[in-house]
This record gives C-alpha cells, sequence and structure tokens, in this order.
C-alpha cells in the first residue's frame, strides 16, 4: 500500500503570467523528509479533448500549430473548459469549433493529468458520437486541417512523427479500449 | 497538407523560477493574423520514462507522491536527463534508482510532448530488457513503492483511478504495439 500522504506545510506563488502561474511548496513526507517542490497551475478550469467517431472505423483528427515545438501536430480536437462550462458541452463546442460536427451522443470517458508531479492540469477525454454537421465560431488564428484515421492503426499513429502528444496517444487507445468492451 | 509555418516575431522571457520559465511570443500566420502565445520551458534537459520488462507479459512500475495533484500515483520510473547525459543512460540511471534494477538492453523508441501546444518538453521512453538487480542512489524524499502489472491488461490499467498520467497509458500502449511487432 502506499504511505501515509505527505502534508504541504508551506505554499507561495513565486511567478505569474497571463495564462500559469508557479507555486512552491515545502512538503513534509510520513518519514520527516522535507523538500521544496515546484507546480505549475494553469489559469483554466481544465481542458477538454474529444476523440470524434466519423464511423465506427474512424476517427477525426487536426493539424494544429504548437507553439512549444513550433510546427504542426497531428492531434484530436481539445480546448479549454469555460467558467460553469460542463464537460460535455464544452467537447460539443470545441467540435463545433474546430471540425465542423455537433454529437448527439457526448461520453466523458477519462480525467488525465500532463505530468502530476509538477502539474493539477486535467484533460477530460469525450468520446463524440452520432455526429451531424454545425458550426461555431472558435479562436483559432487560421483554419484547421480536418483529417480522419482508422482506429484499427493506433498503432502506426503513435509512430508517426507528427503526433508527438502523450495524450493524443493514450486518448486513441483508450476509446478503443472502450469500443471494443462494447463489442 | 499543412500550411506554411507560422513566423515568430517577438520573443521575451516574461517570469522565471527555480525550474521553470515562462515566455512570451508574437506569432504571424500565414495568412497574416497575428496573435500572442505563452509557453512554458522547463529547465531541464527533457526526461526519460522506462517500460522494464519484468518479463514477456508483465512490466514494472512505481507509486510515487504526485505534488501537483497531492496523492500517490501509479507510473513507469522516470525522471530529468542529466546535462551530456545520453537517453540509455539517463533511462538505466533512473531504473536503477526507482526500481532496483539495471537493463542490459535499452532501446529508445519514442519521443513524447505533454502540450505541445504550451511546452516543448520532450519525454523519451526507453523500452529496458534483460534486467538484473543493481542500485544507485536516487534523491526521492522516501522509498518508492515497486509493483508490477500485466502488459495484457493495459486496458484495465488506463481505467484505474491511480493511473491519470496520460504519458503513462501512451508508453503502456507505445510498449505493447512494439512488442506484438516482434511476434
Amino acid at each position: 500500500m502506499t504511505s501515509k500522504l505527505p502534508r504541504i506545510t508551506s505554499f507561495k506563488v513565486v511567478a505569474k503570467s497571463r495564462l500559469f502561474q508557479i507555486e512552491q511548496l515545502d512538503i513534509t513526507f510520513s518519514n520527516g523528509n522535507q523538500v521544496e517542490y515546484e507546480r505549475l497551475k494553469g489559469s483554466s478550469r481544465g481542458g477538454v479533448l474529444v476523440v470524434a467517431l466519423k464511423d465506427l472505423d474512424t476517427v477525426y483528427m487536426i493539424r494544429e500549430y504548437s507553439a512549444g515545438v513550433e510546427r504542426y501536430e497531428l492531434m484530436f480536437p481539445k480546448g479549454r473548459i469555460e467558467t460553469d462550462e460542463p464537460v460535455e458541452l464544452a467537447a460539443n463546442r470545441e467540435l463545433q469549433e474546430e471540425i465542423g460536427f455537433a454529437a448527439r451522443k457526448l461520453t466523458h470517458i477519462k480525467s488525465m493529468t500532463l505530468a502530476p508531479g509538477y502539474m493539477g492540469h486535467l484533460t477530460h477525454v469525450v468520446l463524440a458520437e452520432d455526429l451531424y454537421p454545425a458550426t461555431l465560431e472558435g479562436d483559432e488564428p487560421e483554419p484547421l486541417e480536418v483529417t480522419t484515421w482508422p482506429i484499427a492503426q493506433f498503432e502506426q499513429l503513435a509512430m508517426q512523427e507528427e503526433v508527438t502528444e502523450a495524450r493524443t496517444i493514450a486518448a486513441a487507445f483508450i476509446v478503443r479500449a472502450i469500443l471494443e468492451q462494447r463489442k
């Protein structure tokens, strides 16, 4: 079993920008060890990542410019949850903004972290089914390229050079596991 | 195909702490749109995540306190790459520090990002095989709990409450794909 939870004995914000806040913590472990940690807080209420089924064998994906790596990345539609917006509504909004479809069936299947040692940020994975054309104006600086990928080839997807994001790969395989469970 | 790469027209560091640096960028897209971005730079040279095979059916995992979410998370051994340290050596070092084994065979199978829109940080996934007992002193504040998980049950792993990290889930399925390819 895991040990007794460590205790946070002090906390302060050491840096802050428009999107991020860096926090410094002193933590005392159950064995008495005291350690200084830094962690990052995003300004948002977490995000949604939407795996939308075109049909039972195919998902929609987008190519979006990613400033952290300075290139285009192949990924699933995603975005921040707005204040007081339920997870499923946020997913359906992002879907309409980014791929031009809405979904009649939205299922929240997992909440993921990026680097739980340093960030509390949650990404809620939503499976979107039974799509119909519907568009909302997003805040994208350029139109996104929408494409598709076969569910049977997620292994190949994971090895693409333009697919590096752990959330993309994790969400793909979780969705496939859930679709296989249903059979 | 993807558009012409956007151009970064200005760059400045807006906040800095021991571990993190927040950068502000002005980016001009090929359609002329100008957008202000923030991105995060870690202080490290990237990290390694090690999936170590106990046998052909089983991987080693650890439970580690994660300050971002304030609880224990079930994950693969991982850590920062030290200056001038090759990826495979970093993986073998983390393995000895965190689970008490070294590997005779180390294969770098994928480099993943966390959130490529906001971070350039890379996590190099290394498959470790042909293990033997070997220990190095790490900087962990308390001993890590070492456990194992069956490769055939990665779907169940992905749905565990104590498994939220996208890198854990992604690395598990990539390793399984590679092991299946070999058959």
